[in-house]
Parts: C-alpha cells; sequence; structure tokens
C-alpha cells in the first residue's frame, strides 16, 4: 500500500493519467481483437450458433412486414407490435424450446384472454366506481394464484413461460378493458399476431437449419460415455504399457480428465430431455421416443464417473504388488480397466449410429474374466509378505476397478433397454468361429512384453481393430461356463465392495 | 393383450363408460385434494413462496392504477400497458434477480430506444421507397449481431436478459417509428412506464418480506457441509454402536443419504452466486461480499460427497480385521469418520452464524490422531494372515476415510479464507486449560464398550455437548507434538492415496 502510494507521487497524476490515455487506443485495439478471435471460436465450435443469429434476424424482418406493408398494417395497426415482440421472445435455439414457448404463449394468450374478457364484463355490471376495485381484486388474486402455481415442479418444468403469459395477458385485458371499448376486437387482433409471430418463429426453427434439443440430448449421453471410456481405456494402457517417467509426464498431457465434465452434466441433460419432449418426430427420432431412458443412463454415467474421480488419481503411480506376481497384477488391472472402456466406446459408438449394442459383450465378458484373474491373484498368500499399509492404493484401485465394471454393466443394460425402447436397428453380423475366438482369448491371456501403443491394443483384444465388422453375437450362449463365472466372481466381489451386486436375473440377462 | 379385450367384450363398453363416468367426480375431487396438500405442502416448505406471490399480485395492481387513476392515464395513454408488462416479466423470487432483470431492462431499453430513433433517422433520410429497405436491413443486422453475443458466456451469464430487451426495443422503436410521427414522445413514455413499473418491482422485493439470493446461497453451502457432516457423523456412530442387525435395520431409517443433492447442486450455486453479485449490501453481507468463494467451497463439498457416494456402501458392513484389532480397528475408523463430521457440522454452523471458525481445529486434530492410529493399525503383522480379498473393502474403506480428512481440512481452509475475506467476526471465547482438555482426550482415547447413543457422542468428543461454550483456542499452539505428527501421518498415506496432500505450509496453518 505504501510502496504504492510512493510510486504514484513519484511519477504524478496527471503524467500516470496521459500514460494510461496514450495506452488506450492500444487497449480497445487488443480488446476487440480479443472478442472477434473469442466470437470466431464460438462460431467455429458451433456453427449452429451463426445459423440461430440469421434466423433471428430473418425471422424478425420478416415479421416486420406488418408495418412496412399497407394492407397489412390496415388490417392489424399498433398490434403488428406483439408479432414483434413475440418473435424476439419465443425464438430458442432449439427446435424444442422454441415449440414450448410458442405453444405456452399461444395457449395461455387464448386462456388468459377469454378469462380477461369474461373478467371485463363480470366487472363492468357492477356499476362505474366498484368496477375499478374488482378488476384489481381479480388482477390481484389471478397473479397471486398462478405466481403461486408456477412453483409447482411439474409446472415449472414444462409450463413455466406459459403461467408469466397467462398472467401477463389476463391483467392487460381486463384492466385495459376499463378503456377500450372494443376489447373484443382487441383481444382478438392481439392474439392474432400473436400467433403470426409464433408460428413465423416455429416454420423457421424446423424449417432453416433445425436444432433439435433430442438430438443433443442423444449426442451428449453418447459422448459423456466416450469421455468415462477413453479415461478407462488411458488407465488401461498406462498400466499395460508400465512407461517410464518421462513417458509418463508425456501421458498426463493427454486430455484423459474430459470425464470430469461428465460430473456435472446433470442440468443440461434434465433440461434437453424436457424440451426434447415439446419436439415432434424428426430423422431417426420418433415422437415419444424414450427421452426419460437417456437420464436414467445419464445417471449411470455420473455414477461411473464418480469412481472413476476417484481412480483418476492411480493413473500415473505404480499398484503395488508382490514381486512374483507384480506384472501380472499390473497386466490384469490394465486389461480389466482397458475392456470397460472399450465397453463403453463401443456403447458410444452404438448410441451414436442407433443400431444394437452388439460388440459390447465381447468385451464386458473379457472384463469379467480379468476380473475373476484379479480376484484369484488376490487370494494369492504371496501379499502377506507386505504391509496392509502399502496395500491400501492396490487394494482400493482393485476395487475401484470391480465397481467399475459394475457399473459399466449398468450402462450396457440400460442401453440395451433404449435400444429396444427406440427400435434401433440390428448391425450386419459377420459369424466369427468359436475357435477364431477361443484363439484370440488365448493370444490376449498371454504375458505382453513392452509393446508400442499402436501394436498393444490389437494384441489384448484380437477384435479390437474389426470392432465394426466382426460382430460377436450375445445371444449365442457358445461361452457360458467363463461369462457365468466370471459373472459370478463380479458378484461375490461386489458383495463385500461399494455397489449392489446386479440382481440375479440381471446376471443371467448378461450371460444368456 | 388378449386377455384384456376379453374382459373388455365381457364388461361392454358402455357399462365401462357409465363407471368411468361416475368415477369422475371422485377422481376429480381427489385431484383437487392432492393439488391442495401439495400446494400446502410447498407453502409450508418455504413459506416466502406465498409471501413472492402476494407481492407480485400487490406489484401488479399498483401499476394497474395507471389504467384506473384518471390523471396518471391522461399522462400515459395506452404506454401504461408497458408497466405492466414489465411487472410480469421483471418481477422474480429473490431480490438479485427481480435487480438483474429490472437494470438489464431499463439499460437496455434505453440503450436500443436511442439507438432505434437514429436508425429511424438515417433511414427517413434515404427517401420513401429506401426507408423499409434500410430499416429491415438495419433490424437484421441488429437483431443477428446481438442475438450472436448472446452465445458469449460471460454476456449469458449475467446480460442475457438484456440483450433480448435490446433486440426487441431496437426492432419496436425503429420500425413503429415508420408509421409514428411522435417517434420520440412514444419512447419517452415507453421507457417512463418501464422505469415505473421496473421501479414497482425493485422497491417491492427489497422492501416486503426480501429474498435474497446471496443470502440462499450462504444457508445453501452451509446447509451442504451440515449433510456432508451428517453422513460422517452417522458413519461413525454406527461403527462405533456396532449396532445389532435389527439396529442397523432402524439405522437405515435415518435419512444419511441427504448428501446426495450436494453432487448435483453445481447448477444451483452458479445460479445464485451470479444473482447474488446484483443485490446492494443487506444485513451482514456487504457489498462485493466474496461470493466466488463460496462456489470454491461449493466444488470442495462436493469433491467430499463424490467420496462419501463411495463409502456409503460401508455404512451397514462390518469393516473386516483380525480378531485381536478389530475392535479397535472399527473403533478408531469410527472416530476419524465421527471427528470429520463434527469438524463439518461445526464449519457448517459457524458459517450460518458467520463467525470464525474456531473449534473445528480440534476435532480435525482429534481427526488426525485417529488417522495416525488406524495407519499404526495397517501397519500390524497381524493382518498378514487374513486373504487380501477379504480385507480390499477394508482397506478401500480406510483409504476414503483418510481422503475425507483431507477433503474436510481442504474445506476447512476454505471456510477460513471466507471468514477472513467476509470479516466473520470471532466467537468469545471461555480459555480451557490444557490439563482439562489432556483428560478429555484421554477419556476419548479409552476402549469404549457398547453404549447408549446420547452417551457416546460426549464420551468420545468431550467437547461435544459444551460445542458452542467451549471453544479451544486454533492458534494457542500448545500441542504442537500430536498434531504435528497427525499431519504428517495424514500427508504421507495421502501420498500413496487418491488425494494430492495439503502443501507444507497449508499443513503448517492447520497445526500453527
Amino acid at each position: 500500500m505504501e510502496m504504492d502510494s510512493a510510486t504514484h507521487v513519484k511519477s504524478g497524476p496527471l503524467s500516470q493519467g496521459l500514460t494510461s490515455v496514450k495506452a488506450l487506443p492500444k487497449k480497445i485495439a487488443t480488446s476487440i481483437v480479443d472478442t472477434a478471435k473469442h466470437a470466431k471460436k464460438l462460431g467455429r465450435d458451433d456453427p449452429r450458433r451463426v445459423y440461430h443469429s440469421l434466423k433471428v434476424g430473418l425471422a424478425l424482418t420478416v415479421v416486420s412486414l406488418f408495418y412496412y406493408y399497407q394492407p397489412l398494417y390496415d388490417n392489424f395497426g399498433v398490434s403488428a407490435m406483439w408479432a414483434v415482440l413475440t418473435v424476439v421472445v419465443v425464438f430458442e435455439f432449439s427446435v424444442g424450446a422454441t415449440l414450448s414457448k410458442g405453444l405456452n404463449r399461444g395457449l395461455a394468450t387464448l386462456l388468459a384472454g377469454a378469462l380477461g374478457v369474461g373478467a371485463h364484463h363480470l366487472a363492468s355490471l357492477s356499476g362505474h366506481v366498484a368496477e375499478p376495485i374488482l378488476l384489481g381484486f381479480f388482477v390481484f388474486v389471478q397473479a397471486a394464484v398462478s405466481t403461486f402455481l408456477r412453483f409447482f415442479p411439474k409446472i415449472k418444468a414444462r409450463y413455466d413461460y406459459g403461467m408469466l403469459i397467462f398472467i401477463l395477458t389476463f391483467a392487460l385485458v381486463s384492466v385495459s378493458g376499463f378503456r377500450e371499448d372494443e376489447i373484443l376486437e382487441l383481444a382478438h387482433k392481439r392474439l392474432t399476431t400473436i400467433l403470426i409471430g409464433g408460428s413465423a418463429c416455429i416454420i423457421i426453427a424446423i424449417c432453416v437449419c433445425p436444432v433439435w434439443a433430442g438430438e443433443d440430448l442423444h449426442k451428449l449421453i453418447a459422448l459423456n460415455m466416450e469421455k468415462l471410456g477413453s479415461f478407462l481405456e488411458g488407465f488401461g494402457e498406462v498400466h499395460l504399457n508400465k512407461p517410464s517417467a518421462e513417458e509418463r509426464k508425456d501421458e498426463k498431457k493427454t486430455p484423459l480428465n474430459g470425464y470430469q465434465s461428465v460430473l456435472t452434466s446433470k442440468n443440461t441433460e434434465d433440461v434437453l430431455a424436457n424440451l426434447a419432449k415439446w419436439e415432434p418426430g424428426h430423422g431417426k427420432f420418433l415422437f415419444r421416443h424414450p427421452w426419460a431412458q437417456y437420464l436414467k443412463i445419464g445417471t449411470l454415467n455420473r455414477q461411473c464417473g464418480y469412481r472413476i474421480e476417484a481412480l483418476s488419481s492411480y493413473l500415473n503411480s505404480d499398484l503395488l504388488a508382490p514381486e512374483e506376481i507384480k506384472e501380472e497384477f499390473e497386466t490384469i488391472c490394465g486389461t480389466l480397466s482397458l475392456e470397460c472402456g472399450k465397453a463403453l466406446n463401443e456403447l458410444s459408438r452404438d448410441t451414436k449410429k442407433m443400431t444394437k449394442p452388439s460388440g459390447v459383450a465381447q468385451h464386458i465378458s473379457n472384463a469379467k474374466a480379468a476380473a475373476k484373474t484379479l480376484n484369484s491373484l488376490l487370494k494369492s498368500d504371496l501379499w502377506a509378505d507386505m504391509e496392509l499399509l502399502d496395500l491400501v492404493p492396490t487394494a482400493t484401485a482393485a476395487s475401484l476397478l470391480i465397481d467399475l465394471l459394475i457399473c459399466t454393466e449398468q450402462i450396457y443394460e440400460a442401453v440395451v433397454e433404449l435400444a429396444s425402447k427406440a427400435d434401433f436397428k440390428a448391425e450386419v453380423e459377420p459369424t466369427v468361429s468359436p475357435e477364431m475366438r477361443k484363439q484370440g482369448q488365448m493370444e490376449g491371456d498371454k504375458e505382453r512384453p513392452n509393446r508400442s501403443k499402436s501394436s498393444k491394443v490389437v494384441d489384448c483384444c484380437p477384435d479390437n481393430d474389426a470392432r465394426h465388422h466382426v460382430i460377436i453375437n450375445v445371444d449365442d450362449g457358445s461361452e457360458p461356463e467363463v461369462e457365468k463365472e466370471g459373472g459370478i466372481i463380479v458378484a461375490e466381489v461386489a458383495a463385500s465392495s461399494k455397489l449392489a451386486p446386479p440382481p440375479a436375473s440381471t446376471v443371467n440377462i448378461q450371460l444368456a
């Protein structure tokens, strides 16, 4: 503080002021350039933002024709204002939001207009002195009741804007009726212009580069699954590769922390699902698409994310284990994580393409096999030589990985449910002989030497590169033994672990 | 399906229809009663909702005086409509939201009105044919640019409504100027009525039972801390009590899962913090209160919540340990959890009362001592006899508890920072002699027999019941040794655990 004032006195307030005035144009130029860069980035990240801006401009210019074009103006006069007002207020980014606001506004205006005319009529019967008092009372009661109704969660979620317009229109119509004689004509003109403005918005929103909230929700859920999957694949690769300290430093730079946005995506998902319900069927999304199921998957994604958040600190630390089984232990943990990650990535791809999940069961069964091996490793007597304190992180990581397998299975089931509810189409499935698959698995079970990043993935999961072509049928039941064992193991470990094991019936579905 | 149609035919569509018509009044009555009950609950949960509804009714009735009262109507005429419109749209639940909308609306109307008059003047110079074309062009460009600006996150957070009104007013003024000759008078009347409507909202919002967004944020953060603390206290009590199976069933009924709402509270916190910035100083909250610090604490609360989410499945399961140290192990885990919970509850109370956290350091130091004992228990050779697989849940729970201690410390530091930034007052501190405290600790270290719920808490933490009276000074430094050791232990375990240990300097602050 003292230093500051000393410098201040030294340089003099005048010269300082001059300096800052001189620096002003440069500052302004810098901030303009920064803003332009920011705007460019915003537009490039999502070009629909630019289209939306142009669409709003277009809609507004179209409805202002009411003022410019004489025959239209003769019809509506000053009421044309309501068309402009409606366009500005109703036109939202997504079709769902625009429809929701438009329909809310239209219906609320109609209803409140009728009620307002009724209230005006009732009040006018009571004589000139009592009329304003009665009108004031009506407005007060209606506003208070409607405002309170807006606190009901269901009304708030879907009809909040409608309630607002209801209050507004009732007050305007009933009160202005006190001064206007031709109240019916006023209400009629206002309603017509609002309907025209709303229709203009809805038509332009649907016909010109439409932005569907439902599609955004669909993509968001798939993207979140992918983010979780990428972390788990990355975690698996790190522990399979056992990279040196330098390599690990580089590894840190890869953005595996994308999963963090999953943890706080609940609000966005809720909003999008609410808007999606207003949208008509479009493209692959029919009317009454099971949007609620997406929210269910979203919740499971977050459950998975919470575990990953806990696991993330083991990303770059060794998992301690007895020397004899150290390598095997790390490999098995890595494989378990990698297979869960692949399953999630596969589920994300299937969801994006709207095909029935088909390649996922194999990854989950691989992960279950790894969990089984992990289980038997944890039973080994060799651990007795180590202090439990040193093993705490190892045990925690193992437990989290098994939890994550259960989370992955739950997400898988939820996606399968979505696929059946939304009639996802099946992918074309070339058959694979059990021999081929078995051979692949045996290769996967071999101890892996250090490998380059590209070769390893193929090695550990033989059907990886052929992911989209070699699809193993979930329902063929050709490997009941291994899968069933894997399932039981997971259920066993889970019973003493954090998450409830999937109920027996669910296990059967997975293993059928 | 077939069953259904069979029944249908049997009873006949007519008789079915009659039955449902007969049931209709009953159904309607039931739904009315349900709605009334729901409304009563909403009102009882937060009576401010009722006050808010009445306030909106009041404001609306006040501004409709413009229509009823002749001298006012002579002045403003139909423009009085804008006052009604402003009240309905601007009056929000909290003062912050009302101020934000009111100021946004006022400033945007002023600015856009001026620009609109300018645009109208410019266009009118270009002749009668070019005028509508030029006006349309202006409206299009302005709407497109302003709509795009609404995508800038900073503008969206604080000035979204202002941008909307800017587009609206510019379009209305410039376009209706095409038909109105006295555009300046029109703009002036409109602006005046909007200002009057906005002022009415703001005055009523502030003067009649005000709802402050900042206070809500303050309470929400404190409540979230309390929810986390209650879970940890409950977890600790369960493991200290070792209740029987029946008792445990009862225990399940106590609502310890309140912490779950903490996990998804980010959006609410962000919104409240944004609104709080608009509010003037009030009560204990001065202007420029450090609202951002609340968001920081909120983030730490969620970090803590993620760990609790993982810990929650151990709430009703035994923590396996060798017979010789089983009881001690469970007691220590319980104490660690209980002390963290007490620290969080104490922090919550201090935050609510806006006093400097003073009793918390003792709980954290108790928790650190417990962590130290836990640490030495984990080092015991006795564990070697058990299978690691059986110990996985035990190790995970221990690791999570230690993480939670670190989380608790971080929250403590953040609250201390808040207390210093927001000038929380110090609580009056009766002194406690070191002897008294030592005695209390020794009592706490004794092995506890099964006790009733009420006695146990006092037993395990001697200063519990005197929480608000016997405050131990954090800065007296009378027990540096124990505390320092605790700190080192925690840091040690943390290094091999999930969370980064608090930096050395921070540890010193806590232990100073």
